[in-house]
């Protein structure tokens, strides 16, 4: 079959074996896979990424030196069943699912990101007929393979435990950020504020239907809590209650993952904050911790989201609350997959770009 | 009166004015004040402490160019009424306060780190009225002293939201770490392991209760996981789950303050642990935020206590539940306490001395 293939630093496309299929799994077509920020990254730093998982979860057999093909955010329609599989879904089903799978040892790989399972920039994938979940009627497939970015931003936002009118603000407005901001409002969080340095990822953001919208190079995001009645010190705070004013603790996400950035957060977060770091960043990074003391602040660091989040957040796309295919800026075949990882550098030039292998 | 003065970065002992008393304010003998690990880091960083309080606080009237009376762990006794106070404690009636109280025009001054209020390294106080605690009859001055560093593992502890059982690692035992881990006890948490380099501190944590100890120059604390069935990866967790294995989130007190720790804790830390950052770290530090995402680790940065931390800490000591005296090595008159500040430098030396000024 054909695939586009890491290989280095760059992506081949060409053509690949499809791998065998295991006890309980099922081979599927794939119908639409989105480029996430995180298989930029790999391309480039995968040493790296391989070796911070190894740290952070014992042994793991992946070898960044090895072919590997990249896509963790697909939808697909069944075509054949392995071995000791149930069939409650018939062959033709349109399905999601977690990007989890084991390999023939039976050991579980990342799909997307393994040397022995293709991920979605690939015509067929094999996956673990027990994690899918059916694209219900009527959802558009590729925007069903939206459900694993949105299902991020519905991780944090649980995460975060807001209470009912707790004010948010989402830093960085990238597809992380985005999903995050469409999770707070599909949940009646809010109000929203986002901030973004870039005019389209502004526009995003509204799409996604932030409350107030703010370019960091003209206005400080910071300077909005003072608007929404968040009081900045303990002292205020305190006031505040004695008036018998209520005060609901702020929450900060975190959606860029560069270094630098939680440092200014923790800058200009309001006494009590929680912060939510959905952003990856890979690099070591630097911070005052007696800003963070000072204040009481809180990080959460986040990740992936659980099978039950996954699911919901497909039920949430269906049923229009999020709206999913307004992040959807290029669709585009295997062959132009290189292009659009170089394009995806630029945040004017897209937000999410999904590959579509049968194109 | 005598004083103990910080002017530039040495102490003098020399006669300053007893401030004014102000509306619901009293005049009371100090009995005894502890030197706290701040005092020390303000001698010779005060300009730095300044600064941050106003970059995380807002205006502050605070000058480190002037003089000041450091020494806010205090128990003192009652001597003189100012305008508009209720007279409900008797004069000779021994107390501890929080360290807050109100200066001349009506702003907040924090008693040992203020330029209008001396603190407790001086033979008389001004407090305010309405903060007073009344110290139970039979607890020693000395020991009721130490109300105030204890009321910050109290508080600390409260915000670890430990659940019944979770396995709490201690790392650090110098005053902040030791009260940490005697709060632990005294709300019946733990098992609780200690960590710390120097003998003299790792006894003093026997001394707290603690229930394991470890030299981190002879072993790894976190190799302490293992021993009371903490899952170190997502996957152990769930597998653990599955096999209806009950988990506890584990909980790691970082009380060091110390460049490079919280990078150590995150390498360490098991999957999911929870880190209340208890330890005071004034310089800028550097860590790899891939650990905590990938562990998805939450820190919690916090700072003093409430006015019912700090009550409920009294009663704590008064009923035995905390062995505060254990903590006391040395008890000093005024004269001393230059000396006692560069012997604390050595952690062998000394856990906690007492300034009794009326010596």
């Amino acid at each position: 079959m054909r695939a586009a293939v890491r290989r280095g630093r760059a992506l081949f496309c060409e053509e690949i074996q499809d791998p065998p299929l295991g006890a309980g799994q099922v081979r599927v077509k794939t119908l639409a896979c989105g480029i996430c920020g995180s298989d930029l990254h790999a391309l480039h730093y995968f040493d790296r990424m391989a070796e911070m998982s190894r740290r952070t979860s014992g042994s793991s057999s992946f070898d960044p030196n090895k072919d590997c093909v990249f896509g963790h955010e697909f939808s697909a329609e069944i075509l054949e069943f392995g071995p000791a599989t149930e069939g409650k879904l018939k062959s033709g089903t349109r399905v999601v699912s977690v990007p989890s799978a084991t390999n023939a040892a039976g050991g579980l790989e990342i799909v997307g990101y393994s040397n022995l399972l293709p991920g979605g920039f690939a015509e067929r994938m094999v996956l673990n007929e027990a994690l899918l979940v059916e694209v219900p009627n009527g959802l558009a497939s590729h925007v069903a393979a939206l459900t694993e970015p949105f299902a991020v931003g519905a991780h944090a936002v649980a995460k975060a435990h807001a209470e009912p009118g707790s004010p948010c603000l989402v830093v960085g407005c990238g597809p992380v950020g985005l999903a995050v901001i469409a999770a707070l409002k599909a949940r009646g969080h809010g109000p929203v504020i986002a901030a973004d340095f870039s005019p389209r990822r502004r526009a995003a953001a509204e799409a996604m239907g932030a409350d107030v919208i703010v370019d960091p190079a003209k206005e400080n995001p910071h300077g909005q809590w003072a608007v929404f009645s968040v009081p900045a010190t303990m002292f205020q705070a305190r006031m505040m209650n004695a008036a018998g004013q209520p005060t609901k603790r702020p929450i900060i996400f975190e959606c860029v993952g560069a270094p630098g950035v939680l440092q200014s957060i923790l800058d200009g977060a309001p006494v009590g904050a929680k912060i939510v770091v959905a952003g990856v960043c890979m690099e070591t990074d630097s911070f005052e911790p007696f800003l963070a003391i000072n204040k009481e602040l809180e990080m959460t660091f986040v990740l992936a989201y659980s099978g039950e989040e996954f699911a919901a957040t497909l039920h949430d796309i269906a049923e229009g609350r999020i709206n999913a295919e307004a992040l959807i800026t290029s669709r585009v075949g295997l062959n132009e997959v290189p292009q659009a990882f170089e394009r995806l550098a630029n945040p004017e030039a897209d937000v999410k770009i999904l590959v579509e292998p049968w194109r």
